[in-house]
């Protein structure tokens, strides 16, 4: 596959997308958002801020039995894959930024492994339906979902220093 | 494959190892630790419990541009592949819990996809060879790296109601 580049960017010798050798990710479900290409907002904190309230995730059947124990108002972490995103780019100049950055410097869906992650809050749940409503989301409607976590302090907030 | 259970546990009609049918994950590099399947602590606030401070990254060659702009002192996020459990249970019951609970409420390496995550803290950085020292880290030696995110207080921390 052949991509265009903008000034100052590098792209990988290779494709991820076509040489990854790895293990295939299964798709657990999908997230149901109001976005777009072309309409979504730059991270969840955005997100937020327009006001739209319609954000869910909508489980295979099979994985419902996971949810087992989620409660709403809990704090969970999503992993989705960011799917219409190119793999290939080792340095990005995201058109809000002033020059070309590292990838691994970056949020953007764009990456090797194009996994995406979002803090979010549950404000509902169908648990018979593998239904689970969230405050906002930053994806385009119909993102594949990889995984649920719970957020938790010591794991996932920042440590400093003694 | 076939597993055992424990009581409690259920597992799903099919082993995503086997049937998975999504795009293939790509290792940029691995993760360098103290820990052996036996040993390893229950998460990365554990880890540094212990006072053990050898925990770094080492990236594959092509993906060293991608730490371009990374500083010594930053909070990074690391996805990596924790590929000695299996991906088949949706129902877990943890040594150090009651009962069982679903996998999307625990942090267990043991899920559909499996792919654990912390946040952690550069300690040191070698941009040429692609070495990445960090604070702490919980999974056992040579654990595949999926990626390196910087932490966002807007994006990873919770964000509690109005």
């Amino acid at each position: 596959m052949s991509h265009d580049l903008r000034e100052g960017e590098t792209a990988l010798p290779f494709d991820p997308a076509e040489t990854a050798t790895g293990p295939r990710v299964t798709f657990i479900g999908r997230i149901r958002s109001p976005w777009q290409p072309g309409d979504a907002p730059r991270n969840v904190s955005r997100a937020r801020e327009t006001g739209c309230e319609y954000a869910r995730i909508e489980l295979e059947p099979a994985y419902i039995p996971g949810l087992t124990g989620l409660e709403a108002g809990r704090q969970i972490i999503l992993l989705y894959w960011t799917d219409r995103g190119r793999r290939d780019l080792i340095l990005q100049r995201p058109s809000h930024l002033d020059g070309p950055r590292g990838t691994f410097v970056l949020r953007s869906p764009v990456r090797p492994n194009p996994i995406a992650m979002a803090t979010v809050r549950i404000t509902g749940l169908d648990t018979n339906n593998g239904i689970v409503e969230i405050d906002a989301i930053d994806c385009y409607d119909n993102t594949p979902l990889l995984d649920i976590k719970p957020w938790i302090r010591a794991v996932d907030a920042p440590h400093l220093p003694d």
